[in-house]
């Protein structure tokens, strides 16, 4: 695209319709008169969106080049008619028996050699010749035929994409990914370090990707093999998009991202997609959902560049995948997409609009429950469909943060190899500890990958950044350098690009920058370790300590007792510059990590919305102009509030103490005195 | 067979030689000197049965073609000497090594495409033709050359019928019942809902079985898929049965069944055999295993139509093939054995007559162990055969019994598929659930299908009924039109024959019956929720609860507190007839369990044995006129005695409160005053 | 070899070199500049040997047939240059991508029949030709170029051999071993008890390596596979063996061993080595580390025959391949090494010299580590080779001991195979169980073979000898009739060399010897059972009894209560010889077996080294003329002397009570009054 093009993107959409509400319409699973029910149905619970098609390939093209689209056709007409735009899906995650059956080779290898079977979906090669030329084909003739129906509001690629092939014809693909990014075998061979246990290549056809072998892979092998697979994964998404694009410039094209999803590297997959759409399955058991769900939705705000994004798919009661699975109330359902919305989102979509009552997933809640319309979920949907009317305003606005929190796929893949140190140093752990302060206290965080430009960011936190690209140090280390803080977590910048763990004392590119520097990692024994602080208060650390000793830093916290006695817990330096640079070289409790990142916090000087304080488990969100006060806990909360405000949701007015429900929401406007 | 020919019994053998008592004879792993002590060692404890040749297949045919029967010409004079019955096995479950040798298509295929290898037993594909017709091949031989001999006094088909093969003349066999079960493609699509996840099919051959695969595999397939293979076996079974029939027609034929076995399902086996022979492997370590023994020899009772069954396997001390193998006492042996001839068997035989001292099951206990006969579980052996004598008036009589327990294999299969609401809600253990407080109160209980007749019975309980047949429904219904009590767990009635959802509030087919109705199920989380109710206690219900209301019925318990606040956990209707339809929407503690259980034995006026009342932990059963009590308990109970008794274990006169020594027994006739 | 030609052994490295210290050297790794580095820190640690070109396959032969051996010249002659003696080794474990590339059959194969791949190390098929036929011709080509360097003072052959391979290649050679061992198919279906289960072969191409079965496979055919499967890879041994044997008759050959490493029978391996040399990695986090590693030691001892060994690799900081890999401290670092050497090993060798910076291991310790060798690690290493030069009088002394361990890999695997009475009786924990309470008494034990020449000991113990050869039973026997004592663990003696269960009263090859016989394995009931025994006090065994009573021995301790009332737990048998033979039927708690063992110890007059006692936690073990004092505690401890005593490490005189710091140790030598 070019600059005198612009791609459309959820503004086309939204400047219509407002927020984006709905679901998954699955109508081939009906008979047509329960189709003119759903919409009938849509229409009453204000859904103005729906996803089609998403497995509908059999359907849609029942023998090879025999196409059947006189149902889609009546689909699309009657979503129009009812003034429901459609989100029209390329089939291509689940391809037809008999692409299967013509072409084993479509379908792909485990690397244990296992040829998969068909029962299932995701059953194809991503590599399979014959398997891209026929989901081009059949997105082709939907392109063709839908470039101009006025109900499709958006195009929808394939699904979920995560599925890794180990055949020989991925082999072939591994190795042209590998060409291109080394360009020589030498260089391949430096970066693999396969002078390690005899591992070097001498031919390009030797080269494997990590299929089952008799002990520990080469680990750069894994890594790039995970960068691959994603790369691979990328450019069958960006064949389709592309002749979506060519056939309707106006209409957004997207896939459905899956938030911290360990397959695909967002970070090179968000610049091709016109809608950063994202599939948000929190566990109502896990009391810790709330803020898994808020760091979520930061990452895909971060994955959008702060522009606004969507859910795109969602339970609005049980899922089925789970080994116990646990409903969310009515009163969660609503919660759960009003945090959304409140972080930046523009749509509100669900799996799925009607419940199936057969297939893997008849389990899986609907916005249509098997009991019908006439339930407690269903009411709920309705209600909610009328109150996000009431938000139309925040549609386009954008929540802004001064606080960024750096997490990457390569580091996180790299990371979570096997023969790590100690496999209780878990990224998503890692990033979730550091980020919960932030989130109580109601900063307002930035997920952002680390070569992003950090200069607008006065607090910049990186819990484990294992890997770390040379190229990328400068700019953390000049958060520190224009006055800003920098806080460290254990274990980071250890390996560069390539995996390859750098010498010196560690972490290496930031020693001098936070005052202090390492020697041997320290997995502890459970008995854990003491330490004193007079900022943090004394404590006992388990799992993890480093051999650490303050250069020309302070000392926050210090080993106290045992082989590591005297070594610094967390070091800390404060710069000229008024910058601080923290290296946290342990995992203390969680009171420890709040207290570190409380003391960041302040010394970056960010804070929370303005004019609104909550209790405990009250999540605090700016966006715009409006203040969501959100209630985490399954009691009552209240906030206090300084001024006088309005709640959009009621169209109440209201000031001083407020109180809110279980699960309760606010969505506040300052009132002009 | 037709009316004019009935098919012989166990009657034919036990009019003869009194209840059976054996075990499975193995000459072939010793040398012949060993066989006359055996068959001497037989006599002395009352032995009349022994099953032989089961695993002789290679010592039969020990090179293609080629018979040696020699030796079991002599087993079998051997045994006829010495007035013990020999039960003929065909070998057919361990084919000879050269079988898989010259056509590995005969090794069975897993999921994941591995062909299996010899070293083990049941290493046989059940379509392969080579195996078929080898194995019909070596059966014809054993019954032309024995049909007429006088010791054979039972067939025994195989053994433990359970193997299932993925290869692909196994997928043929598939699709060949798919074509026989569906008619048509269409039909098989409506039914496997394949508008799901694309997985239509336009040509059979595409239909493969449900093999590895990306994810979630078709419900409905795999459902298939365990009929299909219980089926197939079946057919292998009837194939060599109908040959023995053909050459013996007045020697029963069965094969030995294995209770609660997953892979088979026993209501379609249970009328192609003249004998319902049970294996029994207790766990001597369980605390629950009487009762799960008691359910067991319920079922086995049930196959059998009510008419006597027979143990054909059971350990004497350990097994081997546990972790941790815990043996039999010499008292729970005879405990164990005297419990099946209480609910109906009218033999009760072992596996295995010698300890094998090599092979995989060396460990595995014998009627006469390793350190030989004179050791405490040998003698405990031969008193036990002495007192099975004492007890020849109790074969062929029948347990009677007013309450039905309904199970299905098709159902269990169903709702243990992956991908339903929680795996904690487990067919066999809310089976236990809801028969355990019967086997306490002494309620005879019988087994039934659902489709089974129903009218016989005053209390019908069905604990966990996911899918049901709609042809099975009215049966049911029938229960409480009629004045009897029906009583469905939580999940009851979920899905129709192809495990597709019924839609409208639950349980569909029985919501007005019990007069409430649900929305939504509701796996808990760990916390679980308090319950009211005035008849059961109030109670904390984990695991599982469901939104459900009372419409025209009385809420028996009712959710007091969070999202369910005011949900019926138990529902019941009395209806004018004086019957009364239960619905348990949740998983209660055992104790409310009970007291719904109590509840409905009250209502039906359904009571245990008359004239006897036990202590905690001792089990009541009577069958024709003897009433046996069985203590269960590792410590003294005792019994108290309405009238006159008469002991026929001890052969003495027993009255009032009598004492049962740890796990004993008396089994009691009632003195003519 | 014969007697006019001894083979060189450690003697020929340690009378020039003394103690031996170092590291493998992975020079490959890094550019030439860094090795010169390494040889001068080298001299500065006082390292005397390194070990290099484990892993060099590919580095020295990059293509097939052209070889690049300059580097390596260069490598030993710097080594040679600052006196660094060199283990060189052929570089077979891990072979060059081209070899698997170009004969796919060199890569081995799964039980499963998954080919394995390129990218990790051991993959190598150990009967594939071409892969025997290029390993043997690297080897070669080092032995032509290197047999007279004089940097070379050992050779080092492949790496910790392991590996198992079930592909067609392997099944040929398996039936080749078999037909040596048994001469005849018919003898092979006695060992293998075929007649179980119908397993009976007619053709030696029908027997078949026990790949994946459908059930449990032939417990003979099992075990004789791991007896295959280790004399295979000897064979690989050998192979390369001879070949530098003969190029270098001076030079001793060695490879490394794992102390008890499952796949590898050393008692067969032990005699084609001239230098017994062991890889050592005991677990920092485990509070019985001390004493495994000494039980380990002493097997290596064993091996050994009574002669030193070394220890080949051990960690000086963390590994890598745990889960959570807590490091040792310098001082454990010291403490380990210098335990080794109390224990007889003349070497204390480490993997590896330089941390890796990438590849699998790169997280595995090195004795420089990746901050480089101004850490706490290096200075300790450095200060460690400087107190093993005062050391080195002890080189080439020996560890006198009265007391034999019983211990026999054929046994090891018979009796973990699965199917046995309980996984709970394992066999190391069993031999630990019994040494321990040795350990902690400082009686020094030579781990022995049960074909053991047992003459000179007065104490045998065999905690764990479930399989027993029948040539054994007199061995073992004579120790009590000469007046010794044998103590048995329970479940020893139960089979013979092929598994077979032993059928009468058991211990059956011992049970007149221990005065007492049992019939039944008892696998207990969680609760266990009381034991009342007047010498080793009341207690409560788990796990395991035996139901064993008492013929003309004397019952030590006796189950009092249940089923087994009356049973000994313990069972011994005094002799005229004043021999005593023991038999613990049962697996008591630790301090009970602390009390049959010190029983024993007492009756057999054998005791810890004169003139030093030691509080709790503190070894002693006597080599030569110096007595060794090693604090396991993490704590302070003390030892009292009984007269004059000088410490080697420290060069100072001691006497009376000296305390050790943690970790700490003495190395004693009595001065003369």
């Amino acid at each position: 695209m070019t600059a005198t093009n612009p791609r459309p993107d959820l503004g086309a959409l939204t400047a219509h319709a407002g927020l984006l509400y709905g679901a998954d319409w699955n109508p081939e699973q009906w008979p047509p008169d329960v189709w003119r029910e759903d919409v009938a149905l849509m229409r009453a619970a204000g859904v103005n969106l729906v996803t089609v098609g998403v497995f509908s390939w059999a359907q849609l093209e029942p023998r090879p080049g025999r196409y059947d689209l006189d149902w889609l056709d009546r689909v699309l007409d009657l979503a129009h008619e009812h003034d429901v735009l459609v989100d029209l899906a390329t089939p291509t995650a689940s391809p037809p028996a008999w692409l299967g059956a013509l072409w084993p080779g479509t379908r792909p290898v485990t690397a244990d050699g296992v040829r998969l079977s068909h029962g299932s979906r995701n059953h194809f090669c991503p590599s399979s010749p014959q398997y891209r030329e026929r989901a081009l084909q059949v997105a082709r003739v939907l392109a063709d035929r839908y470039a101009d129906h006025p109900a499709v509001g958006m195009w929808h690629v394939g699904n979920e994409y995560g599925q890794v092939c180990w055949c020989e014809q991925c082999a072939q693909a591994f190795r042209a990914w590998l060409r291109t990014r080394y360009g020589s075998l030498d260089e391949l061979n430096r970066a693999w370090g396969t002078t390690f246990w005899s591992q070097r290549y001498d031919e390009w056809s030797q080269v494997v990707p990590p299929r089952a072998a008799p002990y520990l892979i080469n680990p750069t092998q894994n890594l790039d093999h995970r960068r691959f697979a994603s790369d691979l994964l990328l450019d069958l998404y960006r064949e389709q998009r592309d002749l979506l694009r060519a056939a309707a410039p106006d209409v957004p094209v997207t896939t459905n991202l899956m938030g911290f999803h360990a397959p695909t590297d967002y970070w090179r997959w968000a610049p091709e997609v016109d809608v950063v759409a994202d599939d948000v399955y929190g566990d109502p058991a896990d009391p810790a959902s709330p803020v898994r769900l808020a760091l979520t939705h930061d990452l895909a705000r971060g994955l959008a560049g702060g522009a606004p994004w969507m859910v795109m798919e969602q339970a609005a009661g049980a899922v089925n995948w789970r080994a116990h699975n646990v409903p969310k109330t009515a009163a969660q359902m609503r919660l759960d997409s009003l945090r959304a919305v409140a972080r930046g989102a523009d749509g509100s979509c669900f799996f799925q609009w009607r419940a199936s009552v057969f297939g893997a997933e008849r389990f899986h809640s609907g916005l249509v429950p098997h009991a019908g319309p006439d339930t407690v979920l269903h009411r709920a949907v309705a209600a909610h469909g009328a109150e996000l009317r009431r938000l139309r305003a925040v549609a386009g606005t954008r929540v802004p943060a001064r606080t960024a929190l750096v997490f990457d796929w390569s580091s996180w893949w790299a990371a979570e190899e096997p023969a790590q140190p100690s496999d209780r140093l878990r990224v998503l752990p890692q990033l979730l500890a550091y980020y919960e302060p932030l989130w109580r206290a109601g900063v307002a965080v930035d997920v952002v990958p680390p070569g992003a430009d950090l200069s607008g960011y006065d607090l910049v936190v990186a819990p484990q950044l294992y890997l770390l690209d040379d190229a990328h140090v400068a700019g953390l280390r000049a958060v520190v350098e224009r006055g800003g803080v920098l806080l460290l977590g254990p274990f980071s910048g250890v390996a560069d690009r390539d995996g390859h763990v750098r010498t010196g004392r560690f972490p290496v590119p930031f020693a001098d920058l936070v005052g202090g520097s390492g020697e041997e990692y320290v997995p502890l024994a459970d008995a854990g370790v003491p330490v004193r602080s007079a900022l943090l208060g004394d404590h006992v650390v388990r799992d993890w300590a480093e051999r650490v000793r303050v250069d020309d830093g302070e000392a926050v916290a210090t080993v106290a007792g045992g082989d590591l006695d005297g070594c610094a817990a967390v070091v800390r330096r404060r710069h000229p510059s008024g910058g601080e640079g923290w290296y946290v070289a342990s995992t203390p409790p969680p009171d420890v990590v709040a207290g570190v990142v409380a003391a960041c916090v302040a010394a970056a000087g960010v804070t929370g919305p303005a004019g609104v304080a909550g209790e405990k488990d009250v999540e605090l969100v700016r966006r715009g102009d409006v203040t969501f006060c959100l209630n985490a806990a399954d009691g009552e909360r209240a906030v206090v509030l300084d001024g006088a405000w309005h709640d959009l949701l009621t169209g109440t007015d209201v000031a001083g103490r407020v109180s809110l429900a279980p699960h309760g929401v606010l969505a506040l406007t300052a009132r002009t005195p």
